[in-house]
């Protein structure tokens, strides 16, 4: 059963303007596939509409991506949408300050914009953007429920810039609907709607280096101001971002590199890719030998490295009391076109042509962790979500068919 | 061009008797493959002959086994005559205590019966077997080039339970010749005669475990005597066996396990098969990936492994100045069968069908190191040895015929 959506549009720009749904038409597509010939519902709505509509419930796919970072245009982010072959840009016409990213098939949307309170209310009642208490979940959950049902929502915009919360943008369902931010598996009923879950893992270590890099030698800030910052934020974060790790089907953990020791730059990077077991329409990734413990050196005859060279190391673990399946890659690569060496002894990468991951990495090989296991994960996950989405458009179409033959 | 030799018989049982070479006959089998017709060479033999043909020079293959151990019928010299199809057994009606075996493609002499003096004469001069005042080389030498021409030699026999010399044994020309001793790669002629080099190296600790096994408890020796007679060998084994490993297109190390903390017991070994590179005929086998540093528990998801389960190690390595490749596995297999698994991750194993090496392991379940790497690798070099021996082969019969068409 096919449902249909009709709105009426306001004659002010849809932007700071809300849409009325006015009514929800359903309809068999098996009877008639082209739309209902009598169009009576149409000619009682008097105003401009648009009508949305889906192939039935759950058209839309749920994707969660926890992490501790402003929202924005994320390297992940564009390397997802561009699995899916379009690029991912900000709302055509819009609110500049826009969080939200559109492509052909993916809409990434920022969960700051749910924040219930601005940068001024947070300061007054001393909570973070952290705290569950400067969130609207109900809101959250609304929204993303009636995307993933088809209906478009008109959803608040968290301005970064002027830490004020502007008039809302109108967000149509699409069929990969990605939410980003601090808390997509925070609350249980917005967890309970996501189709796959990623928690992006930047360990203390990391995250430093990073700030001393960006903050102290680009932006000038002293040392003692960026590890308060750092200390400030950690009891929140440990209070509310952190456990969400548990309920990821997959979580990329960043970590200094082990290659070299006592290291403290942070540029060398050991990066795991962390793989829940038994979730649906979706088989991890392995190494050589399925479900064994192995360490790999490609550096060597074949494939000569740079100091400190690269170690992959893939096996079984358990995190969170969960039967996982870790990847992991410590180092760098010195040309991307030798990542095809790499991928050709991974499996399960859910590629539609061999080399596709190489392809990918080359085609962005500009975008930050490109040389990386971040870039190189973020990638891969890109194409087991397709592969998901796939699956599960695919599992869609037979359930008719196969209920039609019962 | 063949090569046949004529060899009158003395009357006497060969035992003890000695071959008179009398003349060798040169004949072009691409003229006529049959014998020549005209035997006016036979009849000027007056005495009954036997006539040995070789298909050129280099007929036989000589191998050469480094080992500190008595000679006798190794388990690795069943599992290597195994592989080429017959039972290696003793010379048939001949001396009981003779240490040669035959099989149909194979023979393996044992190097102990180049002895140039016996029990009796070592005590006197006060060397030990070890040292090579007490082996005559230049006999070894002429006997192995001899039989690598594929002419018969009459061979002495070491009787390691009398300690003396006995009559010498008639050797014909095998297809394989392994020389198995304390010395084959020791005089730089007789090591010229190889054609692929293997030296078993114990280590210490597992030769102190194995003797504390057999001699203590066993043979109700003193563990102080057992540490006297190890320790006394110990500066001739160091200065003349010890040093042949660099010589070894092979060495299989075996070693205390490194799966269980403080191993003492000696139970669970650690067995390299370090393989050199650039042997002609001889590609080194490979786990996974070639060229690269690996290691890999197999234990998980697919197999369990009891304690302290199974590790394999996989890479490139110097040895003695020569490019390496070493293959390792610590620990023990709980079932032989579940070796399929294992071998189906090797690389370059030179097996005739899927599970060849699985099949030879089975077949000889009962022998020692069956659940170990000693007896993994010494069947894995088995189907080596046989692989070079069949690449000299299909090269030899290709050559004739290359420079018939030059």
């Amino acid at each position: 059963m096919a449902v249909c959506t009709v709105y009426t549009i306001p004659t002010t720009t849809h932007l700071g303007g809300s849409f009325n749904q006015n009514k929800q038409v359903f309809f068999n597509y098996k009877r008639s596939s082209s739309f209902p010939s009598s169009n009576n519902i149409l000619t009682s709505v008097s105003r401009p509409y648009v009508i949305t509509c889906s192939a039935g419930e759950s058209q839309t796919i749920v994707i969660g991506l926890a992490a501790d970072s402003g929202c924005g245009k994320s390297t992940f982010m564009r390397r997802l949408t561009s699995v899916f072959g379009g690029a991912a840009e900000p709302p055509k016409g819009g609110n500049p300050d826009s969080n939200t990213l559109i492509s052909d098939t993916t809409t990434v949307i920022c969960l700051d914009d749910f924040h219930s309170l601005d940068r001024t209310g947070r300061k007054e009642k001393g909570v973070t953007a952290l705290d569950p208490r400067a969130n609207d979940f109900d809101l959250m959950y609304e929204q993303v429920k009636a995307l993933k049902e088809g209906k478009p929502v008109d959803k608040p915009i968290y301005n970064h810039v002027s830490g004020l919360l502007d008039p809302p943008e109108l967000i149509q369902p699409p069929k990969i609907l990605v939410i980003e931010g601090l808390h997509p598996m925070y609350d249980a009923r917005v967890r309970e709607l996501l189709d796959f879950s990623i928690y992006l893992d930047i360990s203390n270590e990391v995250k430093f280096a990073w700030k001393i890099q960006r903050d102290m030698k680009e932006r000038g800030h002293s040392l003692e101001s960026i590890k308060a910052s750092i200390e400030a934020r950690k009891p929140d974060f440990d209070a509310y971002i952190d456990p969400q790790k548990q309920y990821a089907d997959v979580v990329i953990e960043v970590l200094p590199t082990q290659l070299i020791p006592d290291d403290d730059e942070g540029k060398v990077l050991r990066v795991k890719m962390i793989q829940k077991e038994g979730v649906k329409y979706f088989n991890p990734v392995y190494l050589f030998d399925e479900g064994s413990t192995i360490s790999w050196i490609p550096c060597g005859r074949k494939l000569t490295c740079s100091y400190p060279g690269i170690k992959f190391s893939y096996g079984p673990d358990t995190f969170y009391d969960n039967e996982v399946t870790v990847v992991e890659m410590d180092g760098q690569f010195d040309r991307l076109d030798e990542l095809i060496y790499v991928e050709s002894h991974l499996s399960n990468l859910s590629t539609k042509f061999y080399g596709e991951v190489t392809q990918q990495m080359l085609k962005h090989q500009d975008f930050p962790g490109s040389n990386n296991g971040t870039g190189f994960f973020q990638t891969i996950i890109g194409l087991k979500i397709r592969d998901l989405f796939e699956q599960i458009v695919a599992n869609r179409s037979a359930a008719p068919a196969a209920a039609a033959k019962a």
